[in-house]
């Protein structure tokens, strides 16, 4: 048995429990509050890999990134009684953001649990939405015990980052509307961190081009999705370190599963690809987004013949990167 | 009588040369071969400034720049015999690959003269396009002697990057569409540099919007735009640096007059403000400027008085920034 950290509450499954269906309600749910981001391309990267490539800008997105969709899904769908004792999770990513983001439409009272070790930057953008940071000890046994004791003492509601049913709805909705933007995909791309994206794009895009070719995208420094879905075993969260700092995440069993059923590739890409990545990306689309965005990039870099002759898809996750220690 | 440098060979000049017709029909002529580019906008600087901004964005234009513009303006128009013996020009920025840009759409030779000092990448970039690079000495008198020597030898025409009238227009259609484009403005800003962008601005705005307030930005260490419209008198490039190096120049005779008569008002920004702004650029709408872009926002955080309440357009010139030293 693999060391899966009982993050969140796993629970176990019998089948895919997220269908088109969900998305397309979240898309209606969450419309109002959200962009529907443009969609972008590029002669340069079209000529590198002899391909058409359509980059979904979720960077573009409110907070910076696709987080935004699945926290909104899931707390415009709590009962008043519920969402009046407001919400809660453990992050120090986007998905904090996105959170204090959705609570703050539904003027409820939002808690995020972060390691005391977290950047003031990270804690500054929570509370400029209102939210609550409650510092804990950098440990994930730490940050769960946190989240669950104020969860119990207040009656907040959890949001998890990515292995819920409406979170992952709600990150569907980023590849439907690409899709609904752009006929005629061979392939769609997505980067691979909890599978929370992956499983929301998996799902849309099966449903509306069944043939389609779904890429997940993931650090070679953390490719634990790659090896689950190869050995059909859940494994626990990589040891290593990455720049793509938001996918060093283990699957969860939920997202797990749906990788499996939708039949998800996974491809990796190194450390120095990924973030010749990201210089290309700012260099040539003049876009600024995070490493977890460009380890897409990075893999087709290292294996061009993926996608030569192609029309793909790919969702760029997030832009959340600090500019001003970039080279540092 | 002030030190102008005899730079691309300034003629005098009695009154304003380029109409708004001259930018219609560069607008026609140029159309094909450069990006209507997109008008972005930010919650987070109206906001700041408790304004409405509108940004034209030519970061995302070809090349990188507004200059493609001017330059494929003047190319376009050379007769089958001038265009035959090619373009020249000197500039180790933007204009550069402008002009190799447009030289490729005709098929002509293009000659850069470059300081032998100038990045390698700069050279790539425009042998990239096909055009020669020629080093010279870093000195403006050197520049200008092996160019003209150049231009002497193969019958190249010259086309200087901003003190032509063909550039000029060519450069105002970018007002000119975000003119179009977003109705009821009541300011429209621009960097000034050697003033070709802020001419063709300031003729296409007052001829769209008589009564629009125009506002130039330069860097505080390069404020000879300000100087030479306050006494009248055309002031020398200046000799202190500034990061926004794209705006060490001086205005020509041309430019001079026509901001002149279109009554453009100069604002500076410290160098402090021009890298604040950079980052909240980058950090908020997440898109790649040069800092040549932001001096508009420098000028802004340090007057925000000059756009409260109002509706505010502002050209966005480039984003051809080096990202991988951003921060040495």
């Amino acid at each position: 048995m693999p060391t899966v950290p009982q993050l969140f509450q796993p629970r176990l499954r019998a089948h895919v429990s997220v269908t088109f269906h969900h998305i397309v309600e979240a898309a209606r749910r969450i419309g109002p509050y959200i962009h529907r981001t443009p969609i972008l391309t590029s002669a340069y990267f079209n000529d590198l890999f002899s391909a058409e490539l359509f980059f979904k800008c979720e960077h573009l997105q409110r907070i910076g990134a696709f987080k935004a969709r699945g926290a909104c899904n899931a707390v415009m769908q709590l009962d008043a009684e519920t969402a009046r004792h407001g919400v809660i999770t453990h992050s120090s990513g986007n998905h904090a953001q996105a959170l204090a983001y959705a609570a703050t439409l539904r003027s409820i009272p939002c808690t995020i649990v972060m390691p005391r070790t977290a950047p003031l930057i990270k804690k500054q953008a929570v509370m400029g939405y209102g939210a609550m940071v409650v510092e804990c000890e950098p440990t994930l046994e730490d940050r769960e015990r946190t989240m669950q004791a104020i969860a119990q003492q207040t009656g907040a509601h959890i949001v998890p980052p990515y292995n819920d049913e409406r979170v992952i709805a709600g990150q569907g909705t980023a590849a439907m509307e690409l899709l609904e933007d752009v006929a005629n995909l061979d392939v769609i791309m997505a980067p691979v961190g909890g599978g929370g994206l992956m499983s929301g794009t998996a799902i849309a895009a099966r449903a509306m081009v069944p043939n389609i070719d779904i890429i997940g995208a993931e650090p070679a420094e953390a490719a634990d999705a790659r090896i689950s879905l190869e050995t059909g075993v859940l494994q626990g969260p990589p040891q290593t370190m990455t720049i793509a700092d938001g996918l060093r995440t283990a699957l969860g069993d939920i997202t797990f599963g749906i990788l499996q059923e939708t039949h998800v590739r996974i491809v990796t890409a190194s450390e120095d690809s990924i973030r010749e990545g990201l210089f290309r990306v700012m260099e040539r689309m003049k876009q600024v987004v995070e490493p977890s965005a460009t380890v897409t990039i990075g893999a087709l870099m290292e294996q061009p013949d993926l996608v030569r002759g192609k029309r793909v898809g790919v969702i760029i996750c997030g832009g959340n990167l600090d500019i001003r220690t970039l080279n540092r």
